[in-house]
């Protein structure tokens, strides 16, 4: 008798964005006339810089022909992408190609690391957090039971007000901690020093850090690092994840990659140590088949002058819709984090109202979509997301109509 | 203390593949002028479609507009690709939108589908085999120890010259079956009658099919079922994975689809059953993001009167290919098997010498790569494989070179 993997039935029902997408969809069909702006979702609204576009075609034409045809490529993705990432992004940090593995995506690699780990693995997330996080190590049977808002094996690390959104180091131990800075949702960052200290407690534990870094090219100012690997030490301590997803729009076209250094070890029931970098190039061999040599190209020329000029004009362009979030916040004396180094922006409920019931009135009252702050995770109760990835015109009169609300 | 997955050490250190690249590039290095023809991994040569590739041109041009450029797609895939699937592959076999999966590789989904199941599972794969059902397996800790070149908990059916190369059903109930038909590596298929007594064995034990139709494009005979679907009872205890990559030739730029009829159940401890659709559909959207939108128009073209003609020409070319094979051994007085319903020639190597040895002889004697069978599990030492997926010169130039060979 086919048996299904039980921890299926530890999952929550509801997945945040689809509550939010129902919630949205039966709005609008009472309301057919309203129209919704959604600073909602992580999902970007600039097209695809022209420079991919001209990359892919060539690509595409190279592809109709027998004589410059590819097929399976490297599980691990061409080297033309590897190097150009090393040598633009990891310039002097010491990161080599064969510790880049370019996929379809941050969620993807986020999700799939988790094969290689033993079930009996402490995790530690921050809190609120992306949930992908939590539910892949739910799957993996990791997380135990769900009570109160929580799942009994995981240890939640509150980002809060309270603490300045700066994580405290756990008194409990975690095998594996989660840290994305820029933090999603908060849009909060650490400085160098700051991230130094997990580096450190990370050492010290044998534990090791999955640094989310999606994020890391909106930021704007200095000390804040854009890779864990600008930290001394991380290379033996850390797992990092990239995405062209926010930067080059890629969220429709799929492609990242995560960087796995050879330096980088966990322990076997012998304690023993085993390369990470070894293990996940197996998995990804034996379960993936490499990304689109299309993709891979259009990746590639993000990183050629006009590439590079593109993606910041877009950077720019969602940077300057978080200062309209943030200013018009302020002019309504909404409390907000993160915008700065971030295309995310996180308010607080006013009137200390929950953060579904803002939702709420949000969607009726203004016919704007934000993410409630509980649904990242019990910390996040009572603040609320907004983003920087819609268009110029609705970020302005998404805010109008926010600063119109009776609050 | 992080802790690695120790199922990964289960695993055997040379991948199949792996090893045939690496005994081909040592010939080349020591002999730089010869030419070497690859008859060997299942790559194709053929470039991709006008179809498509008109279709992802205009797909881009989509993407470059911020008026019609699309961002994160359904994790399922878009409703344009899955409603051209049910409309073409499953006319009248009563799968419904909502089963059918995108993915970016049958490989992948192969793969992650043991996410669903239970460590506790008995599976039972067919011998030799396609190497991805038992690697990721042994890494979700079901295979047991690697003795006298078999896994001990896992079910090994043969496929050899001796059964006809039809399975018999094991006496020992697997709960999780993998089938593969048109066969992957012997090319041979099963008829209706002969799936649907596998059909029958699975329903009567609450096993589930994983049923790999890859190359079901091939068939050219009647009564070869294109789709497990075709068999009474199917929908109730089969998945089944599809691709693009030998058809189209998108090895690189991966597409495919799997199929999870909501009539597909397995259990819980409590008995209770649980319905894989939702488990698979929950599994894409936590994990992973969905195709991308230039590839799924790419596919979507395979289905217009103009794809469809193209796909026919690649299928007849690559078939003339395997006639040219079998032709070719036969005058050798090579035994051979599959090449009429599939892209694959399994032959028997002559005077039983070991596949590995036949290898480094045909490597040698005629610079032609093949891929031994002794790779592909046990039952398949005494077992070559050849493909038909080289150019029509090179295929012909090939078997010149083995009937001069001594044998």
């Amino acid at each position: 008798m086919v048996k299904i993997n039980e921890n299926f039935k530890d999952l929550k029902e509801n997945y945040l964005f689809s509550t939010v997408a129902k919630k949205v969809s039966e709005f609008q069909e009472k309301n057919p006339n309203k129209k919704v702006i959604k600073l909602g979702i992580g999902d970007v609204t600039r097209p695809i810089p022209n420079s991919c576009i001209k990359a892919m075609k060539r690509a595409l034409d190279e592809m109709s022909n027998s004589k410059t045809f590819r097929g399976y490529g490297p599980e691990q993705g061409y080297e033309f992408l590897r190097k150009a990432i090393v040598d633009n992004e990891y310039k002097n940090l010491g990161i080599d190609i064969d510790e880049i593995f370019i996929s379809d995506g941050a969620k993807c690699d986020c999700g799939n690391i988790v094969d290689l780990f033993d079930k009996d693995n402490k995790i530690a997330i921050t809190d609120p957090v992306y949930p992908v996080y939590l539910d892949t190590n739910v799957m993996a049977g990791r997380a135990g039971e769900y009570i109160n808002n929580k799942y009994s094996k995981v240890i939640y690390i509150p980002l809060t007000e309270e603490n300045n959104f700066i994580p405290d180091m756990s008194k409990e131990i975690p095998d594996i901690i989660y840290l994305c800075f820029p933090n999603n949702p908060t849009g909060t960052v650490l400085t160098k020093e700051q991230l130094k200290l997990w580096v450190d407690y990370a050492k010290e534990n044998n534990s090791i850090i999955m640094f989310d870094a999606a994020y890391c090219e909106f930021i704007t100012q200095k000390d804040i690092p854009k890779s864990i690997y600008e930290i001394e030490g991380a290379k033996e301590v850390a797992i990092e994840f990239k995405s062209y997803s926010k930067t080059a729009g890629f969220t429709g076209i799929r492609c990242a990659y995560t960087v796995v250094p050879k330096t980088l070890f966990a322990w076997d029931k012998n304690k023993e140590k085993i390369q990470l970098n070894k293990l996940w190039n197996r998995r990804q061999c034996t379960k993936f088949n490499g990304v689109s040599y299309i993709t891979q190209r259009g990746a590639e020329a993000i990183y050629t002058k006009e590439g590079k000029n593109e993606i910041k004009e877009n950077i720019n362009y969602y940077m300057n819709n978080a200062r309209i979030i943030l200013k018009g916040l302020k002019e309504k004396n909404i409390v907000a984090y993160g915008g700065i180094n971030s295309p995310y922006v996180w308010l607080k409920t006013p009137n200390n109202i929950s953060s579904w019931d803002f939702f709420d009135k949000l969607l009726l009252e203004a016919n704007v979509v934000g993410t409630p702050g509980e649904g990242f995770g019990p910390s996040g109760e009572g603040y609320f997301r907004l983003t920087a990835f819609g268009s110029k015109e609705n970020t302005i009169e998404a805010m109008d109509r926010i600063k119109s609300m009776k609050i």
